[in-house]
């Protein structure tokens, strides 16, 4: 089924313990419908400047995207994001953003409305919000951070009564909650509107919350982290991707979309930029899956 | 089977953000041993002092445990430990640490030798050795903590070399390997001689690496996590009864063990001390194993 999503297409320069890399591609919307576009066809918007280079283009192109909401300013450069990763690799260590074509508005194409599944990527809360307005018969899934967390609350709090479901990190829950516990944390952000909280644990996997109960799942362990930039919005299009091709939103089909959404997401941690996605096929996450089911396997 | 464990007898005074309590029952060889008696029969051996309360084995001699290896030093005071822990209350911070009775050998009785399975919890890797000579025949499994990887660090290795089954926190396995990735680490621990390696992660649970492959688990979610100490020995003692009531080391049998392990872990971080253990039914044990198993289901 028809999936949207807004989010961010950027140009990145990521240092890791290992080594460095200079002006890769990426952005939300990117993993994100590198991710989806595994499962089912992706229409995605985003701003993007001249700088970004056309041949990033071309899995996605082949893989069916619609590129209709990309919309390009010549003049101005791509967003931009630096970061670093030391240790663990755990969490990224902002260096610099600048967020250039982000600052624009984004297009909302007429013929994205109809859209059966909507994700809104991390963005402010009165973009969310504004094109929320546009889908009135999606299923809506948004992400957010810190930044929104503190200082847009209430225009959060507002897009959260709205919202069917609501993908975030660990900290960001305990942030947003108050509430240490990530059985509380979950809890209480159910109470805030979202039938669907799904609390992101980077290499500790993650949790789901619905009405119907509760679900775990570890990450599919991978041997080599090379770059987790991308994992969280790889994590949400293989989730979001897995769900539409389903069309289902009942317990199993949410289960099942986790450990898709999870598999994407080791897939992406074990290259720079998106060359884990790009290199990915179906087949090759369908056998992670199965893998993954395996390893949790008990009887 | 026959189940044997080596390890203390303790008195804990344990600070948490909510509370604090003083002198309470402790000790590895107690939570294991509270454990694993709701699975197996188990040989309790232990040195204690003149000030631990009489009535705290209650419990346990209702399960059936032998107390045949604890040796009772009158004159002297109980091993005392003393921690704190704060905000997420992942690792306690050791305040103090008196030794007292544990300075003294164990004692080993004739009528344990024959023990087909054999624990030997956190101790000098030197006594642990002497210990296990006494066990020729069983199946042993050790734990070890950094101290004695940093300081007794070749007595460790030639442990390793001689028991079936290492179970270690995630910490004290990248220490030891020098891996901080946990998968390699767990394969760099399998080539140092344990056939069986368990690797506990806390509240993210725990993996398992054996020849015929490996298995990851979180913990059991708990909302309520009153007091963290000995979820790791109730961890091994779930494990261990378990294995040792199957009397079977099968890949299936292991995987078994590791989710009663866990159950057994959230049954001790619920409560002080070893009130939750003692209050725990094998029923209350196999309905949360079963919860769990259904937590984790994806088909």
């Amino acid at each position: 089924m028809s999936l949207a999503v807004f989010g961010s297409v950027g140009l990145d320069d990521i240092i890791t313990p290992e080594a460095s890399v200079e002006g890769v591609v990426g952005g939300s919307a990117v993993y994100f419908s590198l991710a989806a576009s595994l499962f089912t066809d992706v229409r995605l918007a985003a701003n993007v400047g001249g700088d970004f280079p056309a041949k990033a283009w071309d899995t996605l192109r082949a893989r069916g995207t619609d590129f209709e909401g990309l919309q390009k300013f010549e003049d101005k450069p791509t967003f931009r994001w630096s970061g670093r990763y030391e240790g663990a690799m755990n969490e990224a260590e902002t260096l610099r953003t600048d967020l250039n074509v982000l600052i624009e508005q984004p297009l909302v194409p007429e013929s994205y409305k109809d859209s059966k599944y909507l994700f809104l990527a991390n963005m402010a809360p009165v973009t969310q919000l504004e094109i929320l307005q546009s889908f009135p018969n999606a299923t809506a899934f948004a992400d957010t951070m810190n930044l929104w967390i503190e200082h847009e609350r209430e225009t959060l709090e507002r897009l959260l009564e709205l919202i069917y479901g609501l993908v975030l990190n660990e900290g960001e829950a305990r942030m947003l909650t108050g509430e240490h516990n990530l059985l509380r944390a979950g809890a209480a952000l159910q109470e805030m509107g979202p039938e669907v909280i799904i609390i992101k644990k980077g290499e500790h996997g993650a949790f789901l919350f619905t009405p119907d109960g509760r679900f775990g799942l570890p990450a599919y362990p991978v041997e080599n982290v090379v770059d987790p930039t991308g994992a969280g919005d790889s994590f949400a299009g293989g989730l979001m991707g897995a769900l539409a091709e389903a069309d289902d939103f009942s317990m199993d089909s949410l289960r099942r979309a986790m450990a898709y959404g999870t598999v994407c997401a080791s897939v992406t941690v074990e290259a720079f930029s998106t060359a884990g996605l790009e290199a990915a096929s179906r087949t090759v996450i369908q056998d992670r899956y199965d893998e993954l089911r395996d390893f949790l396997r008990f009887s």
